[in-house]
């Protein structure tokens, strides 16, 4: 059964990834593209990349009609896509990839994104799209949020281990290293390529990330107790890729253990052998996050290391997994897509 | 129907690439894979990017039993590979990414690779696997060439336009930007990061790069006469891509009727609207190729730039374009994918 | 004996560079700085990477005392440029990157930026400022106009040829390839590292970029008749360097000779021998231009390439080379840096 | 005065950056270049961005005279390094950038590099080239040992914080990114362009790496117990540039008061405001050294990161620091190039 699809925010880069996607996905047909500031054009002329498709020139979202719409992907940047949802049809399946709809907290919405948020309701009622650990949740809901992409990541590594109880939950630290593309399409001086290429920095040192408010959120309900981690992304010249590396105190065998005993069963999450470490190489362009575990030299401590594309499993192909879900098709349907190296 | 497929050669890059498309490829199904100096390890120890498929261990391709295989693609070095060839059965569908069958003249041969040809009666026998233009014999054949990556690109560009006699035969110059992995996996000090990223250069510069070799037979083939082009190929910082530039004389609009002429009913191939101009960026990691058309502003010259992905649709979707024909399966199957932007 | 420098367009690419120069140079000083949109700033938090220096802050153009300046590197976008210095001090030594001061003619001026001159007296006045050919007037000068970096390129591999009538005047092809700092530190969304990197792409194709009419009036006024030139340049993922690829018609030797006798006596310029090919990656960072030639394999044609340091030799080095002479400076004082290579 | 200087293993790349850093040298002159590899070439056949020096071919290092050396730079591969320094005049004075030299303790030597030592007595009188910290025994030692580049980053955050104690000893976590060229010249596939560009990945996790004997040797002392620090660098796509982030247990405030104070007089090392951070494009091609600090949003943790160029400051550059130091030079001498941006 084919489901028919609308993306608003196709002219971003997660609206790019999710009809590269889709554009393979037997269930799923686009019949609707939105970008406002470039509606009316066609979307070869905004990614020649796609050109090849036999898909909808862009529009405004308003022109959409949505009658005919099973799902929407609404990749907007923050603030603006709660504006939007709020007006898109009650009854409408949505998967938003911005973050407006991640935190349950008004509160700590606020903190983090300093403005009051315009849809109280619909925060109420979104579900958290991380979807390994939300997925009936997701399978049920109407409106999902996608998370974060190094709230993803970060995750991957400390769920399993925050909820076996195999770590020091006062001692977390997630050190990162992200693609460029983890920016988007914005005209910024620190993202051309000039700047940076051939080096790096870090960002939003000492816990002023505002993925932290994810990372705040989720540990703290599993845990049962506030949990504060230490968090510190690094700016990568390369477009694709999240390497995480969290420094532990815990033991190693204890928390390799954990990790592959939660991810068993999940077709996109590998636990790696003890002491082999993942490369954001070998998952690029794909759904796909390896983690691995090292014991530390120093007893008791130990790093675990997790790889994703941060498009992909980080934003777009979560996205396209949970409207899987939404939709009753194959969760892996449209995502076995292997890693793109070289 | 599935179709049972060997991969000979499987440690290279255009071993993986193969892999990675035949990941997500209806109608074949990889039952041995050989690579004779990593025998033993499973496929994830040399790339583990391809840890998630459940494929068998890399083996000696003498250790191949051929009796249950439909196709074996061989993507062995060249010289290798038709030493191998030769001892391979002799009714088993081949398709060939070395440069060995490429030149049907001994001679030629001898000339552009400086050794006797091992095997002249298969070298007799093989099919070039320019697909668009051998399409019929491709389909028929038991042994297919595939084409030199540059070669390809550079046919792409001026096989219609000689066909059509629209360009001076004398004066057809071809310069062109190729990526790192057209190089293959070889360690060579000018193939290390620290070495090539940063920079170009030109190699093979005055006529002295082999695929040459082709250009010469094919089209002087075509054309009834002798044809030699000049060529220069450039090494450039990334790792997928070729961009051409042909810089020809004659009228811009018929050669670019002659081009959309040839390319109309092509699935793969796209003829830019007169003036546009492609990117390598627009083709990584699929197996489409665009072509652009530009007058000069010197009345009856004009530039034709042909972009594609040197591993896939200059190797490894080529020669799954190929075994598609020559197994019966439908020609785009497993090459749809879109390109991976940005 | 210490000149004193002012630089207005201090926050632009080819104004670091010029700070970077001078930081070493023996007999400069800076004594302003220049940049409004930035003024009152200082210069380490434009440009961090310069912050060891003991320099004045930014200012606005409008702000500097020119009664103490010995001379005035202007670095500002073309157009604003020719408005900027019809309004400095009449006496005032200048050395002018941008584009307004290369054209000597009105017409060619407005054919290829689209509007009539603001300075005309200026633009008759202005010394065109390829140090190797115009050393003299350039010595006696007050206004120099910096050239194009792709302009310079292709001059270093075209004059002596010209000279010496060793080409065939209506057949010469220059294809190249240019790092993203030519560009310039605009915020383009095609400069953006997810955009640019991993990929090439040619841009104003088919006789359409700017810096042919550089070439047509130095090529033509050379040869003493019209000459016109088919150039094609492509984008490359790198920040610094152009390598230009030339394809002639003259004998490889001859073509030789002549570039080996123009450039005998001149320290940035090497003429590497016959055969050999230069390589961006060697003057990276480098005020060095290193040209080599090659013999076709079809008899009587060749090729020459050149690459330089498209933001030093192709600019700012230029500039501070032409400033050495209009100072009575030793040419190569604060330019003989080593390449930075890897 | 003019000091004569001879390289042995000038052929890697910490030899390349020596003699870019010593050819603008006012007070030292190259007059022997050896690497027994490539001994009879011309010094521009190995690294034609070199080629406009005027200095000797190689040869092998047995070929030199020694006599009329003044001080001797050894930037060999470990391990060999003691053989051949064994085998100098043992009034030579030298600098060593080798791996060689750093252990001070046979045991630990034996622990980290897997074999005896083959000069227990020149290990015994060489000097730790940490500049900043060493400098007295420096200017008075015949043999200095240079520092790992990633040891010496993490020095330049850790010493003055250790010696002030004003932070958590137990709790030290050094996580770090090093550019290719950190690897040195060597054919290794995970350095190939294809392999390394557009990714990253974690090498030599969870203790293993041997800088960790530095860190363990020099805190260690300073702390007058013992101090084992974690410490994790990742291989990250660009050729120069170290980034190291420490996550600490102090105040931010003691702790960058520690670090201004200690370097409040040093020409190189410059602590930035209280809250920004460092980034390598700012210290690539230079000897400068950025280090800043950052109050955790969690009270008494912060982060402290610094960054600097692996090859100069991390290598050839305090080799050419500590040669002045030997030889009575100008420390600064030949190392006030800015950093070569973008």
């Amino acid at each position: 059964m084919t489901h028919t699809i609308a993306i608003i925010g196709a002219s971003g880069y997660t609206g790019a990834e999710l009809i590269r996607l889709i554009a393979t996905h037997p269930d799923m047909r686009i019949a609707a593209l939105a970008a406002n500031s470039k509606a009316g054009q066609p979307l070869g002329a905004v990614f020649p990349h796609l050109r090849h498709l036999d898909l909808p020139d862009l529009v405004t979202w308003e022109e959409i009609d949505f009658s005919g719409i099973d799902l929407c992907f609404c990749a907007l940047p923050h603030k603006t896509s709660q504006e939007v949802i709020a007006k898109l049809p009650k009854g409408l399946k949505i998967v938003d990839l911005s973050a407006d709809f991640r935190l349950r907290d008004p509160e700590a919405y606020r903190k983090w994104y300093g403005n009051d948020h315009a849809a109280p309701d619909l925060q109420a009622e979104a579900v958290y799209g991380l979807t390994e650990f939300y997925r009936d949740e997701i399978t049920a809901a109407r409106l999902v949020a996608g998370t974060g992409c190094n709230a993803a990541t970060g995750q991957y590594i400390l769920r399993p281990l925050i909820a076996a109880g195999v770590v020091d939950l006062d001692d977390i630290i997630l050190d990162l290293a992200c693609g460029v593309s983890g920016a988007g399409r914005s005209l910024k001086e620190n993202l051309l390529h000039a700047e940076l290429s051939e080096g790096t920095n870090a960002y939003s040192v000492g816990g002023a990330h505002r993925h932290l408010g994810e990372f705040d959120q989720e540990f703290s309900a599993l845990a049962g107790r506030d949990v504060r981690i230490r968090f510190t992304p690094h700016l990568a010249p390369f477009n694709r890729g999240i390497l995480a590396t969290a420094y532990l105190k815990g033991e190693a065998e204890a928390v390799r253990y954990a990790l592959a005993t939660a991810y068993a069963d999940e077709p996109f999450i590998t636990v790696l052998p003890m002491g082999e470490t993942p490369s954001t190489h070998h998952v690029r362009g794909s759904n796909f996050c390896h983690i691995g575990v090292v014991a530390d030299r120093i007893s008791g401590k130990c790093n675990v290391l997790a790889a994703l594309d941060n498009l992909c499993k980080g934003s777009s192909g979560q996205a396209v997994q949970n409207a899987n879900l939404m939709l009753g098709c194959d969760e892996t349907a449209g995502l076995m897509l292997a890693p793109c190296f070289p």
